[in-house]
């Protein structure tokens, strides 16, 4: 009988649907409590409330004089409001006491109004006369004022949960005194690289016909970038038993485990009876309609997501950027990004695809006269030297048969 | 005598004038050497060379089976080459023997070629028949394999200086088998929040007048993600000689030091002249024509930049992610960004600005029927509250007078 050689046929899944998968899927793991400056790019996992006004006190929004507004009624050019200059309000202190009709006080932005002031008129509307200020303009009421409790009252939620500490959460946050919060607990990664062709980068000769170990590197980095705690990586060989032994090990350690290598078949179908044997339910996706990146496997050990990335070190980089960041960001509580930011560019060249599969095209950017151009970058090798040329990829979406050359483009870069 | 109150004048410079002065007046910190592990993010400051052929032997990119080319020509459907199967490759491992004519060995991607092949043949243009291999295609010599030294030879430059190193720079360089680099310092960046009306965020009940320190936490933040080390911040108050004392004894310990706070015109002047007394040559931007921040202070203090920011949380934060970013960046040896990847979106409503001022105007981002919307988000108060709705800011170029509502704008997020 003669057996007709044919790459095993994957049953491959949408990108679309394996990203909603991993929403479905997965949780964000444990609330902790952190101290503020350790929260950053953490997402919150309750609520923060004020627990007082916000401002504490009526503040100046201006450089100039807090008058009673009702003494200001009629000033015009020409025509002054005349006042009495009753001292300053420096910084941090209250007024030296209560405003009379027909008197001011000297103020800075952020000053803490005086008891009778309820408006501030502007230094640049404003002349000095020895003790005497001459307002050439009538202010309203609350006019360049912020009053107590105008932001935020006692009580009021300052923050909800699931938002994202950026800079601006940070300090806000610390504006109210807010010490500590509730924040998802931060992913701890571990990473398994296998195949009997790999030795650790730090091996000075080479044995004939092994390569260095650097998917390990590329997804450390990647999984820091991407909020998580990378356990040091290993470098497994291939006797499934300790294969497996070594995976429940770590899996036990981590919150997600990463598998790359094997991109042989066989040693695909060894990490894939690897994660179907590390808990239920277990394999999820056996191949995404994606290239690079097609024979991508992604299990649920038990709730916990394990991905199975192909060893081509381009495929790996490519895949984990943007499903193991999907991944990392679902446990850390984030949001899947609505917005991805981008370099609007021109297609250099034709790019051939095919319809049914998503194609990621690594590119270089270069500005020319008519704007941005997006060179595709391509190598015959497979090797990452080609990535250290490419600024970013673009997609070509599953619909579509290709892109022509001229037609404009969005880049998503890498950093 | 009459005075008239008005805010002292300003000489401004333009933004784009400012970040050309950061490139000139700073270098990159001296270099120093990394572990691999530990250069992720940071630029080399020599290039690396190749200590060996890569790939270090011949090399097949397919599953298949290694032949010698001529031994397939004439191959097709109906009329395949037959081939005596002398064994399989494993991965990481040399053949067992050299091949003979009309021989083939089962290789896997990846697999060292042996000696006397010169091409692979796809598994899926091949059946089996016992231990005859049928090629049904013929293969060129050198078809689907990589020679070695193809990619790069022994003594060739791998990465040039100046390189960023991302995921993939720090992969390739795993291959090579580098285990440290030459990389630029990181920048050390210490912080003075200034001003009586500060106290620490710990505060748990509010003096009269008194506000919290939230730039501090807004800034080491941004500081780290700009690839600072941030020292702990302090909280200085208006004493002059104690002033200097402090910044001169903080700027020695630093590569960048940044003042926060005073936005009074009293305080700024404090700042400024803090700042002419740290070192030669002093004062470069003594306001910078953009909106918010205006009153930013730049100097070059002993070939040290020092960066004083407005105390208004929002202008420190908008004006920290771009001037202080390019800072840090230029010490870290960053070549300026060339491209900004942003965000496609129409404009919710009409936006004023004056000509001759670049405004930095903060929106949230909505996903619309015809598109993303970017939508001005604005508060009387100046507190960072504001900023927390906010997913980005587009810019207001100095040569336009304000934008259209429908107008297309570019969308830079904040993270």
């Amino acid at each position: 009988m003669r057996k007709v050689n044919q790459m095993k046929l994957m049953r491959v899944t949408d990108p679309h649907i394996v990203l909603e998968l991993i929403e479905k899927e997965f949780q964000p793991l444990a609330p902790e409590t952190a101290a503020l400056e350790e929260a950053g790019g953490r997402v919150l996992a309750e609520p923060v409330y004020a627990g007082e006004d916000i401002p504490g006190f009526d503040r100046s929004t201006v450089d100039g004089y807090a008058v009673r507004a009702r003494d200001s009624f009629g000033a015009q050019e020409g025509l002054p409001a005349v006042f009495e200059c009753a001292g300053e309000i420096l910084m941090g202190q209250p007024a030296p006491g209560a405003l009379q009709k027909g008197q001011c006080y000297l103020i800075h932005t952020g000053g803490m109004l005086p008891e009778g002031a309820d408006a501030v008129i502007m230094l640049e509307d404003t002349e000095t006369l020895g003790n005497q200020v001459h307002a050439y303009r009538q202010v309203a009421p609350g006019e360049n004022v912020i009053r107590k409790g105008e932001d935020l009252q006692r009580g009021d939620e300052a923050l909800a949960a699931g938002r994202l500490l950026r800079a601006q959460e940070l300090g806000w946050l610390a504006s109210l005194g807010i010490r500590e919060v509730k924040v998802y607990r931060k992913p701890v990664m571990g990473l398994l690289s296998t195949g009997n062709e790999l030795v650790p980068h730090t091996t000075a000769e080479l044995p004939p016909g092994m390569i260095r170990d650097s998917n390990s590197h590329t997804l450390a980095y990647l999984g820091r970038k991407y909020g998580a705690q990378v356990l040091e990586s290993e470098i497994l060989r291939d006797a499934f038993d300790y294969f497996l032994e070594k995976s429940r090990r770590l899996l036990e350690k981590v919150d997600f485990l990463v598998f790359s290598g094997g991109s042989s078949v066989g040693a695909r179908d060894f990490t894939s009876r690897t994660m179907e044997a590390l808990g239920e339910p277990g394999l999820l996706v056996e191949g995404i309609s994606v290239k690079p990146g097609k024979p991508t496997l992604l299990a649920n050990c038990g709730g916990k997501p394990v991905l199975g990335l192909p060893g081509h070190p381009v495929s790996a980089l490519v895949i984990f950027s943007i499903f193991g960041a999907a991944i990392l960001e679902r446990l850390s509580g984030r949001k899947p990004r609505q917005f991805h930011p981008a370099i609007r560019a021109t297609l250099s060249r034709n790019l051939p695809s095919r319809s049914g599969r998503t194609d990621y095209v690594c590119v270089k950017l270069e500005q020319g006269g008519n704007g941005v151009l997006a060179i595709p970058v391509f190598g015959r090798s497979g090797m990452l030297r080609m990535l250290t040329h490419a600024d970013g990829f673009l997609v070509i979406p599953t619909e579509k048969e290709g892109l022509l050359e001229g037609e404009e483009v969005e880049v998503f870069l890498w950093e």
